[in-house]
């Protein structure tokens, strides 16, 4: 893969910033108070607030390094994936290519940064629409590809045969006759595939980090932000060496600050709590399936995050009808017209929104 | 000031991301987790974890307009002055006029995003060189100039006059001669000034905040790293609602975690302990400066940071030597050469430093 000639040309010649650590008694180096705030923080007693973080997030990418079995010069932080999403496109440029509708901030973020948007709809099943995707590619070339799966705001996985399919377009090697005769292979890489995979933890279909060893251009996009730290900020991509690399150049060297990474890691290392959240969200999605499948006048649509999609009748009154029951839900008004989305919350929530739904409904 | 024409093509038509704050009992519209990591927080027990930070900061600008007397819509936040410094660039576009030395990050983030810096190295007495600064801006017209006052890593506070002159011309009223004969008048603005005082709260000097009112194009940004904070990344910039705006549309939304929120509001609350460390520093930087002055072979630099700035024989030596003894300073080799800068630490910190200097530099 010649990185090189892919990322944009501003990219070439910048190194990333180098933020050593070097060992010391009396450290006077980087024009930082000597006084801190530890007393508010108490149980973060290690935490120097007055010095800068870890620019490298060092401990937190061992960890996650051994939760993923990759290596941690495969890892690069970000303050939350927007963060990553916004370095992913300053590195490489568009433009970019996206199916809708989906996570809003690849466009967003696109269009902040002056870069090209490509949408594709997805088909009737919210699959992606493998079709138009490859002709776009063909045609327009994206430098960026991001699909996130399972997918917000539709709640399921896009299908991994074409999501192969996008990655080997995208990566493939070309054959050319040579100037002496003979045919010369050259790797062409087109596009970056970002799978965004925020909503894997819940999800009962196989991740795309498998394939990473053999799809170079292939970007992994996850986050700590659905898994019960949205307030942390912490998300990250997991790619080749190469790729990561390059995307650094670009990264704010203090991008993480001490008290979202002390925390993330504290709660990382006790894996055991995470895991038995995510398995009892899951399970309460099924049984919030089920019940909002016997209520009449709704079309549920099948998820594998953390969320539900339903059609209803007269969406926007059901929205403000449950509001007035104190319960919020997401109104998708000109994303997926005539859909609400329910986010799965603890037992007694989920009652509770049931409770309200079935009161406002019944009343149409 | 028509800031439409001044933003870059594609801003223009981006909308700032809306996240509004609806009351509710139970909150399941945000695909957000159900539970949080309280436990591991316990003295931060009103932040849930798993809910998303406040977009807008709202409490934490409250009390920083009060603390600079401006209104919440002329202050926006940051993840550090770092990411301002990048969503400046990132809407308004380059040249990026700066003065060297000076803080690095203009430069490299200049470079990651492509566009154009302008370098103007800094007089004899590493005051701004105004003459070349005005043919540059008149020549190259910079769209955004970054005066760091004081600066980093030279200590000094630029003057106050070749300040305002830049600010001046770079606003100027254009008199034109109109097309039936009388002139017209149009205030054209040429660049954005951006002084960067994150060192402002240990400088004797008047910052620039007094003048936003009169002068539009004046953008004036601080941070939290330096008065004891830096661990938490929080820097904002005061400015004028029109340009707060406008960069408020290419920010994250919820660029700043919500534990950097809470405890940076914590500690601007007790604004006494704050206003006693700066005090300290101050007083301490006095006390040393009086110190090194006695040392033979020194010359000092006059500081208005939190830090010392001084040429000495021999820097490497003593830089490797002062390692040695457990302190950890500066090397300015490449950026001011034959230079170390000193922060200033705590008394005993400060005691330990000038001992081994003392023994450092009488070996040569």
């Amino acid at each position: 893969m010649d990185i090189e000639k892919f990322i944009r040309p501003n990219i070439r010649s910048l190194k990333a910033y180098e933020a050593k650590e070097i060992p010391c008694k009396v450290k006077l180096d980087a024009n930082e108070s000597p006084y801190g705030f530890k007393k508010v923080l108490k149980t973060l007693k290690t935490i120097e607030t007055n010095r800068y973080p870890d620019p490298e997030a060092k401990a937190l990418k061992k960890l996650i390094s051994r939760y993923f079995r990759v290596k941690p010069g495969n890892i690069l932080q970000g303050n939350g994936s927007d963060e990553l999403i916004y370095y992913l496109i300053t590195t490489f440029g568009g433009p970019v290519l996206y199916p809708t509708p989906t996570f809003s901030m690849y466009g967003i973020i696109a269009q902040a940064i002056g870069e090209k948007r490509i949408e594709i709809p997805l088909d009737e099943e919210f699959d992606l629409d493998l079709q138009k995707i490859l002709t776009a590619i063909k045609k327009q070339m994206p430098k960026l590809i991001f699909l996130s799966s399972p997918n917000n705001p539709t709640g399921n996985c896009f299908s991994s045969e074409r999501i192969l399919k996008i990655i080997d377009l995208t990566s493939s090697l070309i054959t050319r006759p040579h100037s002496g005769g003979l045919a010369e292979e050259s790797h062409s890489l087109l596009s970056l595939v970002v799978v965004d995979e925020a909503y894997q933890p819940f999800s009962s279909k196989m991740g795309f980090l498998p394939l990473l060893k053999d799809c170079k251009n292939l970007v992994i996009m996850r986050t700590l932000s659905k898994i019960g730290l949205a307030g942390l900020r912490v998300g990250f991509i997991i790619a080749d060496k190469e790729i990561i690399n390059e995307v650094n150049k670009v990264r704010l060297p203090f991008n993480l600050n001490s008290l979202s990474q002390a925390i993330a890691i504290e709660v990382l290392k006790d894996r055991k709590t995470m895991q038995s959240q995510i398995k009892s969200i899951v399970s309460e999605r099924e049984n919030l399936f089920n019940k909002l499948s016997k209520i009449n006048g709704i079309r549920l649509y099948p998820s594998e995050a953390n969320f539900i999609l339903f059609k209803i009748k007269d969406p926007d009154r059901i929205y403000k009808g449950l509001l007035k029951e104190g319960v919020l839900v997401r109104n998708m008004k000109g994303i997926v017209d005539g859909c609400l989305r329910v986010a799965i919350g603890t037992p007694e929530e989920n009652r509770i929104f049931l409770k309200a739904l079935k009161k406002v409904s019944s009343k149409i």
